[in-house]
């Protein structure tokens, strides 16, 4: 049986992470720790399993009795407005919370860290395999977080190299899905969100900038395989998300179908925004046979529209929320 | 008046740059903080000065009643051997030990910090502007201190972006000359340590690596016109080194022809060892007028041999002592 922690498990891909954990058998327990900084209990208040313990801070300062068998570190905001905003911060829950958290772990435990694709950078190579070192300006506005997650994965294998853990990182591509913030400020969110409160859909220069879109299901499927199969042959970063490019042009014009028509006006490009990102996923392939991301984009941003429309239709107070800018 | 500190003012560079400081009449204070993880009280035992403080500790944990008016930065490893030993502590000294001296900060303080040309990583250009992003494996055995470096770079960068303080960054290219540790493991120090002590010159590879060794009175002295004047345009990382590419095989006979002749050997390259490293000096010719590295290989390289023979003639103990590996 094991003990098994989650760093920022009120999230929007933690809690999803937090429901799978509890289909599986063999945990004893599972301990949640969130600040509520990008996360919220909303996201853990269906859950009834008293395997299940939530304990509110921040990751870098949390105290445990007990060691784990096995941590997964998802503690850091992952949309630019909020990691440009606290910078300081972002590095911080990211290496300062896996320093924290390396402390915890039983001896052969497994650590599971979520990074990012933005390790890439703005690419020079589509798409991005795994050896790809990067396009990283580390003296710019997105520095904290592409940097913060790429040191962050250099202590981990680094501990591995010099101590022998067993570390999984997965590198995630774009995801959308329920659960996301309504401001979390992302482009499918953000399409969502203003289509619902009946405003224009803004577009961050000409929408020709392609992402690689992942609904959330199918990433967290693509996680759980990676994280919970005791053992592989390939010990490198995964990528991990759809490799289906779609332009954000063509996202917003579906949502603005699915809301039954509304403006899409274009404003000035963010700065930084990479021209595209999409996954080389041959690697996926050959390790987790069997997957890959089944539901398209269509379909994806439908469930998507409506669980917002729903949400926001119970909490009428959240709607026309400050949606702070897109660009992802 | 200034209250000045230093961080790993003990070392290699550090304790030139202490030199020099209390050269300034207006510093009315120099506290200089250092773990002497790879410094040494040896470097700073010449100063008599009634400014000067010295404290022993991490820079991570030090503290201090006062606030400082300037803080330089440069606790770190910086050798191959001895960081890819103790990749956690490597981040950490420089990570957590720029969180920690930001807090001492004056507020429109100015914060220098000593960064490296292996942000570039393996370089895919040559040679390297400042704008250059680099080719960092951040996965790979040299990662913590690449990552160590790039990280801390954006801490400041954001930093300023949001609360304006000054911030200076030198990207120092490879520096050699005296105050080098004789078990530093870098190539110059290596080559004429092996010498003096009679053994064969080991070559990592075909030694075809080229590198750009600047003299380390060259280098402070444009650390010094960069860090010290008010106010610059450019407010961008500065390269510091030598643009005269030479190769580690050139540098081994050199030395072999001064210890009057010796063997040379080629043992296996050191991993990851990148194939060249230049700086493009464009930007520091503009913003520091003048200055140049004047010192030619074959001067510095005498310099720092009589500097290593008379020290290894004054302490016979450490004659001998383990040389880990070079490759740079």
């Amino acid at each position: 049986m094991k003990r098994v922690l989650i760093a920022g498990g009120c999230g929007f891909i933690g809690s999803h992470l937090c429901d799978r954990l509890l289909q599986r058998s063999d945990v004893e327990r599972l301990v949640c720790v969130d600040s509520l900084w990008t996360g919220t209990t909303d996201n853990i208040a269906h859950i009834r399993d008293e395997r299940f313990r939530y304990f509110q801070g921040n990751v870098e300062e949390f105290q445990s009795d007990i060691t784990f068998h096995e941590i997964y570190h998802l503690a850091s905001p992952a949309s630019p407005p909020w990691y440009m905003k606290e910078p300081r911060r972002t590095i911080s829950a990211n290496l300062l919370g896996a320093l924290r958290l390396l402390d915890l772990l039983e001896p052969n435990g497994r650590f599971g860290f979520m990074s990012t694709s933005e390790v890439y950078g703005d690419p020079l190579v589509s798409p991005q395999p795994e050896s790809y070192r990067g396009s990283v300006d580390c003296t710019g506005p997105r520095s904290s977080y592409d940097e913060g997650k790429r040191v962050t994965e250099s202590l981990l294998f680094e501990t591995r190299r010099l101590h022998g853990i067993n570390v999984r990182i997965a590198r995630l591509f774009n995801v959308y899905g329920p659960r996301t913030r309504v401001d979390d400020g992302r482009a499918v969110s953000n399409f969502v969100s203003q289509a619902l409160s009946g405003k224009p859909l803004t577009i961050y220069g000409d929408g020709m900038q392609s992402r690689s879109w992942g609904y959330v299901d199918d990433i967290v499927e693509g996680i759980t395989r990676f994280f919970w199969r005791d053992s592989f042959d390939y010990l490198g970063p995964l990528n991990i998300g759809n490799d289906r490019e779609i332009s954000v042009l063509d996202v917003a014009k579906y949502v603005a179908e699915l809301a039954g028509g509304c403006p899409i006006v274009h404003v000035a490009p963010t700065p930084h925004d990479p021209t595209n990102r999409c996954p080389d996923l041959t690697i996926a392939r050959q390790i987790l046979p069997g997957w890959d991301c089944k539901v398209p984009y269509e379909e994806g941003v439908r469930m998507t529209f409506e669980w917002f429309r729903d949400r926001m239709d119970a909490e009428p107070a959240r709607q026309g929320i400050r949606v702070p800018f897109a660009g992802e």
